[in-house]
C-alpha cells in the first residue's frame, strides 16, 4: 500500500508533513514552457522522459504543450503512463524476458508503442510476442554514440540489425535510439559540445547508411537536459528525450553554460521538505530525511534556505545539517526545503508529489497532490 | 499502487521477473535462529529493527523466536507493524510535529508503544498528544554515546530530561536509547570494541545517576549487527536493536572478526535478481537493475555468481558488469543474483520479497511472496 498523502489541497506549505516531495508549480510550469518553446523554435519534436517524473499527470501537461508522447525506461512504467491516458510511448531501452515482452505487446493494443533493440536475439523474442498478440511494434535500433552502456556499434552493424527488424512480421523499423548519457553531466559546454559532436557524427553516418539501404528513420531520438540544444541544432536528431528539465536538481545545476556561468535554462522546481527533529548542539540540525528520502548518487541535497548550511552524513532516516558557517539557523521543529542531488531516483522514493502555488509568496499553499504513479515500476 | 508481484509460489527461481528482491529462506531462518540463540545465551532481550525489513511477517517470525517487540524509525512504519500484528513497538527515534504525534498517540490504543526523546520541547508536544488521546506512552531518553547524530549528552543532562518525562502525565519514563550507529561498520573488532567501550561507560554512568535520582531504566536499548555481542556482554544494555542480521549485506560482510577473518556470524540471505538485457561487447553485461533497484551509499552490489565480475557505473535503470577478469561469463537474457551494498535502503526500493526455498539446490523455487509492507513509510 502507498503511504497516506502528506498534505491536502488548500493547506499551507508549512503544514505539509515531512519528508515530502514538493513541486514549485510556478517554476515547474515555466520549465515546461521553456522546453516546449525551445524545441518548437528548433523545429524538432519533444518526447520527454517519464523515468524522471513517473507521472501521467505530468506527462499530459507536457503533451498539452506539444510533446508527441513519452519515453519510458521499463514496460511497467509504460503501462502506468498508458493507463493514465498517454497515447504514445517509446521504451527507450532494451526489453528482455518473455513476461516483459508479453506485457509490452499487450500494451500495443492500447497505445502506440515503440521499443529499442541492440541485439539480433532480442529481435526474435520481440517479434514472436508481437505476432502472438496480433500487434505491430515500432522498433528503434539503439546505437552506442559514446555512453558505452547499451547499443550496437553505429554504421554497418546498426544497419544489419535494422534489416533484421524490417524483415520481421509484427515489427516496424522506426529509426534510431542514440542517447549519449555520459555527456549530460560534463561540466563545461566545450566538453558537452565535443561529446555530442561525436554522437551526431555517428548518428548521421548511420542514418545515411540506412537510407542507402532503403530504410528511413522516422525517429532519430536522443538528448537529455544537459545537451538538448546541441542535438536540437544537429539537423539529424528529430526527437528529444530530456526528462530532468521539468524539475532540475543540484547536479544539473553544477553544469556550466557556454559563458562559464551556471546552467540556468531551467529552475529548481523540486524539493524535499524535511523537519528538524533533533538539535543536540547549536551547529547541528538533524533532519528527518536520509537515504530513504533522497538518492545520494550525485551528492547530498542542497540547503537553499540557510546560506552556509551543509547536508552531511546521511543515514537511513536522518541527515545532519552542519550549521557552523550559518548566520541564520533553523530551530527544532522547523521545516526546511532541500534540493535533491539527483531528481529521478529521489522521486522514485516517494509516493506523492505535493504541488505548491505561490512558493515564493507570503502564503505558499498546496494546490495539488499527485501520486508518483509509476514509483517502483522497475519491471 | 504497488507493482504486480514478480513471482508466484511454486515458480522456479529462474522464472522470477527482474529486478526482484530475493530472500534465501534457509539462510534467513538460520540468521534469525543464530541471533535468537546469541541473545538467549547472553541473557538480554532482542527487539529487532523493522527499519531493515519493513515487514510484519518477518517481525512475527522474530517474535516467535523470542523477540520482545520491534524497533521502528518512523510512526508510519510502526503503524504498518501494528496493523500486521506486532503488539509492541519502540520508535527508537525522535518524533516531532503535531500530525505525527497524534498518529503515535492513537497507535498506543492498539499496541504497547515507546518513543525516544532528546529535547525538553519535544516532551511537551508528546505529553499533550498522549493526554489528548487518553493514553500512556513509554519514553526512552536518547543519549549520544558517540554517533554525534541525535541524543542529549549522557550523565546529568540526560537525568534532567528523564525527570521532565517522569513529571508529565501521559508519559512513562522507560529507560535509555543508547545506539552507537557509527561503530557498526568500523572494520576491525578492536575499533568496534573501543567505540562500544566508550558507549557502555557513558550508558552505565547515566543509568547509575538515574537510579540515584530514583528513576529505573526498564529498557537500556541499543546495538546493531556489527557490535551486538559487545553490548550483550556489557551488563548494562538489556535490549538489543540489531536489524541487518536477518539478511546481511555486502558492507557488513566487509567487517572483520577478532581474528581478522571476515565477519561470518550471519549469511547473505538477500539478493536482487537482475537480467542481462544488453551485451554490446563480450566484456560488458548490462543488467536491468540500477539506482532504482539498489542503494549505492555503501558501494555497489556484489556479483557472487561470477568470480572477477565487477558491478560498475550504475544509472537509473542500468548497471554494467565488467567481465574483463571473468573466466565464466553470463549471456544475454541470463539472470544474475547480486548482493546489495546496504540492505535497508535497498529493500525500501522494492514492493515485494520473493522467498526462495532450496536456493543452493538443483531446483530453487519460490515459496513465498511477501509485501515490503512499510516501504516508503518515511512519515
Amino acid at each position: 500500500m502507498p503511504q497516506l498523502p502528506p498534505a491536502s489541497p488548500g493547506m499551507p506549505l508549512a503544514d505539509v508533513d515531512t519528508p515530502a516531495l514538493i513541486v514549485d508549480l510556478d517554476a515547474f510550469e515555466r520549465n515546461l514552457k521553456r522546453m516546449a518553446d525551445a524545441v518548437a523554435k528548433a523545429g524538432v519534436r519533444l518526447r520527454p522522459h517519464a523515468k524522471t517524473h513517473k507521472s501521467p499527470i505530468v506527462g499530459l501537461k507536457q503533451m498539452a504543450l506539444g510533446a508527441v508522447g513519452l519515453c519510458c525506461q521499463k514496460v511497467s512504467e509504460a503501462e502506468v503512463m498508458v493507463q493514465g491516458g498517454i497515447p504514445d510511448v517509446l521504451i527507450s531501452n532494451e526489453v528482455v524476458g518473455a513476461r516483459k515482452l508479453d506485457r509490452l505487446a499487450a500494451l500495443a493494443h492500447q497505445a502506440r508503442v515503440m521499443v529499442a533493440v541492440d541485439n539480433p536475439l532480442a529481435i526474435e523474442g520481440l517479434a514472436a510476442a508481437a505476432r502472438k498478440a496480433g500487434v505491430e511494434i515500432g522498433v528503434l535500433v539503439e546505437i552506442d554514440v559514446g555512453a558505452a552502456r547499451c547499443g550496437i556499434e553505429p554504421g554497418g552493424p546498426a544497419v544489419g540489425l535494422a534489416q533484421l527488424v524490417a524483415r520481421e512480421k509484427g515489427l516496424r523499423f522506426a529509426g534510431l535510439q542514440a542517447y549519449h548519457g555520459r555527456a549530460q553531466h560534463l561540466r563545461t559546454m566545450d566538453e558537452r559540445r565535443t561529446a555530442i559532436k561525436g554522437a551526431i557524427e555517428k548518428t548521421r553516418l548511420t542514418v545515411d547508411l540506412l537510407r542507402e539501404a532503403g530504410l528511413d528513420c522516422a525517429v532519430v531520438g536522443g538528448a537529455g537536459t544537459g545537451t538538448f540544444e546541441l542535438e536540437a541544432a544537429s539537423g539529424v536528431y528529430n526527437e528529444l528525450q530530456a526528462g530532468s528539465y521539468c524539475f532540475m536538481d543540484a547536479d544539473y545545476a553544477r553544469n556550466k553554460r557556454a559563458d562559464g556561468l551556471a546552467f540556468d535554462t531551467f529552475e529548481h522546481a523540486l524539493f524535499v521538505q524535511a523537519t528538524v527533529m533533533s538539535m543536540p548542539i547549536a551547529e547541528r540540525a538533524v533532519v528527518d530525511a536520509g537515504l530513504k528520502s533522497f538518492s545520494f548518487d550525485s551528492g547530498p541535497p542542497g540547503v537553499p534556505g540557510f546560506a552556509g548550511a551543509l547536508y552531511e552524513r546521511p543515514s537511513d532516516e536522518h541527515g545532519s545539517l552542519n550549521l557552523t558557517a550559518c548566520n541564520e539557523r533553523p530551530k527544532l521543529g522547523d521545516k526546511v526545503l532541500l534540493i535533491p542531488g539527483h531528481c529521478d531516483p529521489t522521486i522514485n522514493l516517494h509516493d506523492w508529489y505535493v504541488g505548491i502555488r505561490g512558493m515564493n509568496s507570503l502564503a505558499p499553499r498546496v494546490e495539488s497532490v499527485w501520486p508518483v504513479a509509476a514509483r517502483g515500476a522497475v519491471f
